[in-house]
């Protein structure tokens, strides 16, 4: 019989085991994502993802994989066949945001009955279309609003809040990446 | 009769009045992102997308919301029922260098044939597990490949590359974005 201690949908068995395999052997941490982009028409774009490398070996647990569209709507030029790429990132950051809370939440023992996360990001569209160089082409400014329910008291709600700083999209938006961009002729 | 001018897919003559009416009325360039993420179970999460401000007012184009799914592998403790969020920034960061130098090019009379964009982010899971406070959570570096097939020789090419610096998702995730979050109680 297999019996699983799950809190928030967390396997919190197999969570400990994750963390003590990795604080044995730290390599096990290292993961590589990928995904591959192909440009159709304007802003219309699709993106295939698949496969990855982590805990140590190539994961081969997608057998299909992922199609993700990027569009633009028509007063930036597109047909709004999908989500904007700024919007996704949008998306990325409020779902890592939630999800950071719930692991780590889990890991604590506090029981989570929702969590509904509304995201906004102000931008000034001047500095993609390089008309004013004192314009930033990315955001400005992101506000978010993470609200929970759930079985905690008003300590453990500062420390839910206080968890967001383990989030990996938090810390890819806030602080900088090192980007390498090779451009070459197919 | 309608004559339009399209290059890479492109409307030009669409895109020189809406640098016309932007280079009048700066004010039009401000946009307003949106997103709602709905937590599921786990890392399983789902975002609604669909109304934002930009160009003076708010967009009504968009007739039905897009839902964009996040989740983790197994290995991350998800089942796979959809890319997860560092997987989206990668998505959101190739689209987004593909359709910047679509637009710039297009705006420079460079017809391109074809974008083929890959992506790797290499990532230690020891930040979001919070085992090493000397590992980010996010990304420590990420390599794109953009090849590009088109009619333009070595110097267009090498002005190319250079349109990725108006990229909004080059900028987001290579330069700090503020982010203010408020985590409540529902």
């Amino acid at each position: 019989m297999n019996v699983t201690s799950m809190v928030n949908g967390v396997d919190l068995d197999r969570l400990s085991a994750t963390i003590d395999h990795v604080t044995a052997e730290p390599a096990l941490a290292r993961f590589q994502f990928r995904a591959g982009n192909h440009w159709v028409d304007g802003g219309y774009s699709r993106t295939t993802i698949q496969g990855f490398y982590g805990a140590g070996q190539e994961d081969t647990t997608r057998t299909e994989a992922f199609t993700v569209d990027t569009d633009e709507p028509p007063v930036l030029l597109g047909e709004n066949r999908a989500p904007n790429t700024v919007e996704y990132v949008l998306h990325a950051l409020a779902a890592c945001l939630s999800g950071t809370i719930v692991y780590h939440a889990a890991a604590r023992g506090i029981a989570l009955d929702g969590v509904e996360t509304t995201i906004h990001g102000d931008l000034d569209v001047q500095g993609f279309l390089g008309l004013d160089s004192n314009v930033r082409p990315g955001y400005e400014q992101i506000r978010v609003a993470l609200k929970i329910s759930g079985d905690f008291d008003d300590d453990q709600l500062a420390e839910l809040a206080n968890l967001t700083r383990y989030s990996p999209v938090r810390d890819i938006v806030t602080n900088p990446v090192p980007v390498a961009i090779d451009v070459a002729r197919a």
